[in-house]
């Protein structure tokens, strides 16, 4: 990974997660990076397969470009031997492209599809919160010391209570830090989206405990109303009802001087020019994030 | 209120919320409950307004009912002096009808209109969510003691965190309990809602920590996936991915003798033939929640 200069102002710590322009590939997205003067990327598993995994090591090195976080690992509530297997590969991925964390959205409860009601009568379906969580924990104890031996930090990320069911069973930032605290540090941290936290009665606390175990901080608005795909509600920064000042100041108060992503999920977002969402997007920063 | 004998069975705390069967006015309701061996009901304060206070006094005392709740006093977060004054109106209206709580959802952020987008430009809403917090307490300061000079229990209610920004940003019981504590337990309670707390990491330690605090026992189930629009997530018991019994037990060794409401706003049972509803969801508490 290119090094970021100790004490970077915040605005060259601005990162563009892939899926907030989705229409470009990765080769599209390491261009619009240099293009735009931006000095990080995050990166997702099935655009970096679609580019090669060696093609992207090689872009990205030969942009000089930082890897802010590969997402992402993780659906782990099922227990199965293909879902660690799966998270290996996705980790030896970001072992490759040097990536600053290996993002882990931990998955739902078990049965539950993204998008797919649940079947009431038979059922297939899991209503098990407790276990789901304990599969995490156990999943966890196996694939930290296999991320450890290469290098590569896991960083749990909290999802929104809204998508307990089908997306995380992993809600909110205390009780990431509880999974995380078994393991060291550089093995396991945590993921600050503000679009998941904002709401957290205990988000500063928990923000301040996190200290160094903040893997990764991504920014993004949440949009009210929410759209009909709940999945969807990410806007950029000043476009829904988050304050980001107190978040961006407890988040650097902890400590926290890594890459800083943005990370929108939006129709119209992905409908526009991915030239002028990235000019959108670094401009919104400056104003709501690095100011 | 008609007393409910001590002891009493699962089933016969079985609350009909009024918005289950929300084409039946305050007179069909207590129609209903009565044809269906019902003991009590849950009213919204704009229908007892159409049938007329008074008239609905002795409607449900001629029927026998308990009021299990009144819905809803809150929205504070403007600090207005309009809000408390209404507030105060529904607290004399809990009192008319002795309902064992006037459920309070405490608003959202200031501006932010439910189904509304923020006017982006200028921009008149409040992003200040601590502020809006404060401004809760401080309402409560005021009306808590009006509302036990009247024999009135207010019931603070933790919505699902998808609903901070619009109608409450009172997001979980642990909050609920710490705004609750100054005042005497007589005074103020918190409701205990399946929708909007299963998906807590701490629900289980914060129901134990509330005990007599627990003013009313909601249950509905959380849709996969969401509608259109989030309000009408709520489902009848079973169609949804929450597991009852263990809320159910822990609310039981809380302490919470009272009624049971089931408050279910979904557009398909809305559009659904009340009696057929009411039936259909007497028998889920039978089963998932009486057993």
């Amino acid at each position: 990974m290119t090094a970021r200069p100790p004490g970077a102002p915040v605005a060259s710590r601005f990162s563009l997660n892939q899926w907030t322009t989705k229409r470009w590939s990765v080769a599209e997205a390491v261009d619009g990076c240099v293009r735009h003067g931006v000095e990080a990327v995050g990166l997702w598993r099935q655009d970096v397969a679609a580019q090669g995994l060696d093609q992207t090591v090689k872009l990205v090195r030969d942009a000089g470009l930082r890897v802010s976080s590969l997402c992402r690992g993780g659906f782990l509530t099922s227990g199965s031997a293909e879902s660690l297997d799966d998270n290996r590969r996705a980790i030896d991925e970001a072992a490759a492209l040097e990536a600053a964390c290996l993002v882990m959205v931990v998955g739902g409860l078990p049965g539950v599809v993204p998008g797919e009601p649940p079947d009431t009568a038979g059922d297939g379906i899991s209503r098990d919160l407790a276990g789901a969580r304990e599969r995490v924990a156990e999943a966890l104890a196996v694939l930290a010391p296999y991320a450890g031996e290469r290098g590569v930090r896991l960083a749990l990320e909290p999802l929104h209570p809204m998508y307990c069911a089908d997306r995380a069973v992993l809600s909110t930032l205390a009780q990431a830090l509880d999974l995380a605290e078994p393991h060291p540090a550089e093995q396991v941290g945590v993921v600050v989206d503000t679009f998941h936290v904002w709401w957290d009665p205990q988000v500063f606390e928990q923000i301040a405990r996190a200290g160094e175990r903040i893997a990764s901080y991504q920014v993004c608005d949440f949009l009210h109303p929410l759209p009909a795909d709940v999945l969807l509600g990410r806007g950029v920064m000043g476009d829904g009802v988050i304050d980001f000042a107190p978040l961006n100041r407890a988040v650097a108060a902890a400590g926290y001087t890594g890459d800083i992503e943005v990370e929108i999920f939006n129709a119209e977002v992905w409908a526009a020019d991915p030239d002028e969402v990235l000019a959108r997007v670094k401009a919104r920063f400056g104003e709501l994030v690095a100011r």
